[in-house]
């Protein structure tokens, strides 16, 4: 071969290799918004040891599944979660409708807008105000609601959209799960047709990946024979402590691998986790930031904001059994994506 | 430039895209095992439609939901469905580990062997049966047995067992639908931690997408303290009728683009599939195949295997409502897998 041709043909056959090779990226960090720390290292070495082939703690593809409790664990749900506020908030067109409920409680004590009257409501007199306000409509009429009051209701303290006070370092975990095979679930003691209305636009998890607390709905036709939906007053799954396997195990049918929670709700679900065979990781977010977010629950001595027991029992139960403790203050570089 | 080294350039560029270029394959029958007709059209011309980017019927990926029936529709139903025998299966060791209901009806009649007697077993009877023989032993247990099951049983007819006897032409849908984005389910009138225990291996259809009869569990420790679910007999969802399209809305969410079905416990998730907006492909399997599978409901005047009544209405409201029905004897040029 004539030298200059064979070096010409050497450079075109590595143009060749440069334009076929896939460009392996320097390294970046998944998870940006967490500082270095033992629950870092812990999700990273999770990841690690559950995708590395031929590995001992390799977890087929299929078997992948990550489930994260939603309020108070991918967002902020002090000092009231945002389902109850959607209910309050539902309360005056209910009253509306049905005039006579106006002089009925717990009716007459939302509408007073007295708020401490309101914070004293029983959970019997929550429960009535849950029925009126999310059942007895079409499944699409309850979405429409929902889709209009998320886009307009804000919280109090930051003045944003509820779906804006998601936790950064969270959804760079399900990101990160998700680029490396593993299916995110949100696995919530709140409504599951309330939340999938936003899950998808919020965290990128789609309605068939919520599992929630669910009602019964009943399958009937409008006037124009067209099918449709009603939401009836009827548990099908309350979606709180042990609920929170049974409706794991109702809806995706596996174990999980990977859990995060944060209150005594989801005790179940991290101990049911971690009891599985192989690599499993169990992560428990620790509210300690009263200044970024809020303090409340094992870190303080002050009452969970969904269970309302103490939880220095959950803490303990986290630190003997390998739970990870997230701790907000320590762990988390940034909280969310408008703050530094 | 030199002319020379221009040719030799180019022919190294050519040589560049041939191999940077991804080749497009020549195009294979995508449902070899059918015979051109309407309904092999329906199906290609629906995929097409709602996977054209910019089309009118464009369908998004994470909207691309099919639901398909089990028993009739993608395997063999008549002369009872597998459910069913593995429920009879299953008395021996029940009556063994409770010797006092050798003497109790219906386990007396199932005991005694008699054919005919057991095949006049009311709705009451095998309530009874499935109740003693599908609850109370924990999730893992009743895993095990279905797997061990359905492994050993064997079809009389064909003797083989009851996984191999699923129809070529659907499993080729199935692939189809699964290679254009779509998320195949099975929902089906039989309990879904039955189905997910070989619906994997059978159909590639994971666990979290078998949508079926589903009871309660319960959430319990064993006496190590390890965390597991036993099965209650309290019934969650009646995956049947009405129940098919409420199953759809527990479990996914949203309403699927293409349903299959064959009896008229699919008639409600077959019209509520086609009452959605855009291209809905809602196809219903008449079983007039006697010599090679079956022949019963529509086709011949003779009682659906599951609902028990003549549905020649089904058939109507198939033909009226823009559902396609797939001949078994017409449309399907190999049934099974194992059969020319």
């Amino acid at each position: 071969m004539h030298m200059q041709h064979a070096v010409r043909v050497a450079a075109a056959l590595a143009l060749v290799n440069l334009l076929a090779a896939t460009p392996s990226p320097a390294q970046s960090d998944p998870l940006p918004s967490w500082n270095d720390g033992a629950a870092k290292q812990a999700i990273i070495a999770f990841v690690k040891a559950t995708t590395t082939k031929g590995g001992p703690q390799f977890v087929p593809v299929p078997e992948r599944i990550a489930t994260f409790d939603q309020d108070g664990t991918l967002w902020v749900e002090h000092p009231v979660y945002s389902q109850l506020i959607f209910i309050l908030d539902r309360v005056p067109a209910v009253v509306k409708a049905k005039p006579e409920l106006a002089g009925v409680e717990p009716f007459k004590t939302v509408m007073s807008g007295n708020r401490e009257a309101i914070a004293k409501l029983t959970t019997d007199d929550l429960m009535k105000l849950a029925v009126a306000t999310l059942t007895g409509m079409s499944v699409d009429d309850f979405q429409a609601e929902v889709k209009k009051w998320i886009t307009s209701a804000k919280d109090p303290r930051w003045k944003k959209p509820y779906t804006e006070l998601t936790y950064l370092p969270m959804q760079e975990v399900q990101r990160y799960l998700r680029a490396n095979g593993y299916k995110t679930y949100i696995v919530t003691g709140g409504g599951q047709d309330f939340v999938r209305v936003y899950a998808e636009q919020t965290y990128g998890i789609p309605p068939e990946q919520v599992v929630g607390t669910a009602g019964a709905t009943t399958y009937g036709y409008d006037t124009n024979g067209k099918p449709f939906l009603t939401k009836d007053p009827k548990l099908v799954l309350n979606d709180n402590n042990g609920g929170k396997v049974e409706g794991i195990h109702l809806m995706i049918g596996r174990r999980p691998h990977a859990a995060f929670g944060n209150t005594a709700g989801d005790q179940q679900m991290l101990e049911y986790t971690k009891a599985g065979s192989g690599a499993r990781l169990s992560m428990l977010v620790l509210h300690d930031d009263a200044a970024r977010e809020y303090a409340y629950g094992p870190a303080t001595g002050l009452p969970d904001t969904k269970v309302g027991t103490f939880s220095q029992a959950l803490y303990d139960q986290a630190t003997k059994g390998g739970w990870i403790v997230i701790s907000m203050k320590q762990d988390w570089k940034r909280i969310f994506s408008f703050a530094n």
